[in-house]
Parts: structure tokens; sequence; C-alpha cells
């Protein structure tokens, strides 16, 4: 089977038919700098947290993020929510959950599910919609081998 | 007329009557480390942004919310959306307007419109609820001072 | 007089012809996001003030730093010191001093000193040297009008 | 043998006698949010990984840093280096090396090297000086635990 080839410039670039793991689990240990003189995390860490959940559920489907922009292809969030239910704090490691909930033409739903790895209890939860611009911000299709496969 | 005092340990405050402003705008120049190698301001900024936005909001009311917290009255985000409509870019000067939209006793509403100063061009919208906890982080309810005075 | 012209492309910029103003100092008001769970600001954030100080000194030459980066010119730290030698606060003001102590055909020097407005008291001190580059990250020679005239 | 106990409070922890490795190797993985508008990462986000150096340092000989400060024991930076050698780029894996290379008991000294894994290039190098200070923000000495081993 032939991958989805990409040219862009002098590069070329070869990536999956399609998309086929649809939620992945990636453990986060919270830095010292991300916390608040509250003595909890941030909230504005969040959505770099979520940034990374979606980063490791691309690779996990065989796809580096970082290959899609060279190729011309950027993902931009453009509605973003979050719930926070319970404080994170420093060092103590968290369960973020990653789900790609959609994927059309126009755009990429996420949500997330923050929790502790031992208890299960859940400390945030989230949701994102991305969409898909080129290397000048312009608005462009989602190519297709980014759907999900959903035979 | 005499405002609201706190004791909080041997520390004694004066906090106003009630909130009488309800929005308020304030200037923000995007740094150039809040900006991603796509070219434009990461989209996690953009809380701070607001937490700025309320902090004077909150200072144009009379009150500076470092004195809360060594009052013991501590705000914590509960609850954030962001629609993001156009990107935001390094050093130039943003618009953004903070309104309290709501005050119980068990949470604080806001909402925030940021735009192009010269063109009024909306470039992102939010909102948030905000929770009030004791030093200890447990919920408390918010003091009536920081009610919305809307007689 | 008439100023630097770099072209870049289609852009074409005028600059003045020298820098005439070697120190220049800003107000910075430390932002809760910028706290850590010991309640003073983190560490990391020293080194952003300080681009927010060598912006503004550029500034006050007639230079707006993103004018430099269209052009084809960018700086990037090589190097960078920090005595942190009292604590800074939240949303307690403080003085930034930026000075432009040599420029090189191969470097820029600055230092910093940070004060409290009331005291001058000295909370940091600091020193960075920047080098040049074109926007595919290659070492160039700094362009003569960023040169400080010391006649 | 036994490890030595701190009281704090209601609180009693038992460390280990003292440190016996001097040096740690962590990995780390530039995020997205930690980049620029370059397209490199941010000289501002190295302070934060070399305080990660330390934290996986410390842990290494046993020591979760979380439960120092629990413990009544805070370490500040005091003072910080870093030659910037050759950029770092989003979500190319990086290797740190950080050393611990003198406690006395005013101070903690460290060294960090960071380099490219497959090639071993280095991309920056840095040190630092830490000083121990109580809850309080006041200095103390550093307990005899956190000294080097050096027999």
């Amino acid at each position: 089977m032939v991958g989805y080839v990409v040219s862009c410039g002098r590069l070329t670039m070869e990536f999956p038919e399609r998309m086929t793991i649809q939620s992945h689990t990636i453990t986060v240990v919270p830095r010292y700098a991300e916390t608040d003189k509250g003595g909890v995390i941030h909230h504005s860490v969040y959505p770099v947290w979520f940034e990374m959940g979606r980063t490791e559920l691309l690779r996990a489907n065989g796809v580096a993020y970082r290959d899609l922009e060279a190729a011309g292809i950027f993902f931009v969030v453009v509605e973003l929510r979050i719930k926070y239910r319970r404080p994170a704090f420093y060092d103590q490691p968290l369960t973020l959950e990653t789900t790609c909930s959609n994927v059309t033409a126009g755009k990429v739903e996420h949500t997330y599910r923050l929790t502790q790895p031992e208890t299960g209890v859940l400390l945030a939860e989230g949701a994102s919609i991305l969409a898909c611009v080129d290397a000048q911000g312009k608005i462009r299709r989602i190519p297709k081998f980014l759907y999900l496969d959903q035979e």
C-alpha cells in the first residue's frame, strides 16, 4: 500500500493513507515554571499540554506534525474550551487522553481528558477545533489522509 | 461611606463597597516570546492576556487582586472558552475589552473581546467562569463587595 | 538627512542613519502567570523582560525590531548572564534599564538593571550578546545603521 | 543506614544521607509553544529545561524537589549563564546533561550541556548558582544531606 504523497517545493513527503487511531494517552509531568503563586498549575498551561496530546496522537498515526508543516500544511486553533475541575500540582504526573472526534474538509475536532493516573479522578476536560491553513495563513482544505478511517 | 473591611490574621484591609465599573479596556502589545514558529501569537497566550484584563478591570474598581489574595480571597478559573478569529502578531498592539457579565455567591463570569485598535476588527473573543477559594484551595462564597452594583 | 535604506524582495525600508540613544528605561508589571509556587516571579521570565527592554531601546532610536525582521535582519541571543539579587513579585511594578554597551560587525552587547521604582533597590542585573542572522539563520554582518553613534 | 530526617510542622520526611550521583542526563522534546517566529526555540525556554535537569538529577539521588519544599527547603536561582551555540527546533529531541559541580553551606553550582542526541553536537551550555531559602524566603544553610558524597 502506497501512502499519501505531498510535494512542496523540492520536498516530497509520504504520509499514511488514513488516520486509524482515534485516541491516545500521554503522561504529563507538570514543571515548576508552570506553577503559579496560588501553588497550582496555571490555567494557561493546559492548552500547551493539549497541543502535546494532539502531536502524540498524530505521531501514533505515523505522522509527525513538523513534517506536515514542512509540507505546507499548518493547523491553527480556532476554538478552545476547558473545564478545570480540580487543580494540578508540580511534579505530580497526569494522564492526558486526546481523542480526535471528527474530521471534515474544514475542521478537526478533539476532546481532552486530564486525570490522576492512580485514581482516575478527572482534573480537567476540554475540546478544540482546528482549521487548516497554508504557509501564508490562508484557509485550505484538510488533506484526505488526515481523515479518520471509519470503515 | 465606609468600605468593606476584611481581616486576615494580623492584616486588615479595606475594599470598596461594591464594583461599579463593568467593562474595562486595556492595550496589549504582543511580545516576541509569545510568538510561535507559525509566525503568530501562540493560542495559549490569550488566557494570560484575559487574566491581565480581569486584573485591570478589578483595579478600575479600586481593588488590587494581589490585596484580595493577601486577604485570603483567591479566584480560580473553572471554565474557559476562546474563539480565535484572526491571528495576532508580534508588536502589533491589540485592544482587549473585559466585561464582568455576572457575579453570584458561587461564581464570576467575564467575557472578552480582542480587537485591532485602528479597524475594530475582532481577532478573538472569549468567556470565563471563576470560582472563589480560600488560601487552602477550598471553595468559599464570593464576598458581597465584589458583586456588581446594578441598582 | 537621508536614512539607511534596506531592500528585501519587493520591500524597501528606511531606517535611521545611526543609533543615538544608548540607554532606555521601561516599567514592567509582573503578570500572575509569571509567578511560581514559591510566590515570586520565575527566573525564566527575566530574559523575556530583557528582550522587551531591547525592543523599546531600539524603538527609542526610531527602529521597530519587527521591521528589521521584515527586512531580513534577525538578532539571536548567543550569550546571557543574569544575577538575581532580590525576588520580584506579582503586580509590583519594576523599572528595567537597558543599555547597549557595544556594537561591532559581529555582535551587540547589552546590560540590564532591574530595580524597584520607589527605592532604587537593585533586584537583578544582566548582560547579553546578540549575533545577527539572515532569514535562513546564517550569520551576517550587523548593518552599520545599528552601530552606536559615538562621535 | 538511616537517612536524614527533616521535621516541618506535623510533617516528618526522610531523605538519603548524601547525594552520590553527580551527573544526570534527560531527553527534552521541544514543544510547539516553545518556538518563536524566528522558527527556533525561544532562548527563555532553556532555563526551564535546566530546572527540569536539576529536578531529575535530584530524583536520581532519591530526592523529589517537591518533598524538599514540603519540608521547608527551597532553592532559588541567584545566578545563571547560558551560551547558545546552535538553535534548537520544534520536536527535535535534545539531550540535556546536568552536573552538580559544587555544594557548600551557602550555594549549589550546576553546569548544563545541551546536545543533539545522534551527533553529540553541542547546542548550548550553561551554569547556575542556587541559594537555599526557607518558606519565608530567608537565606538558610544548605542541609548536609544535599552535599555531594566525595569520599
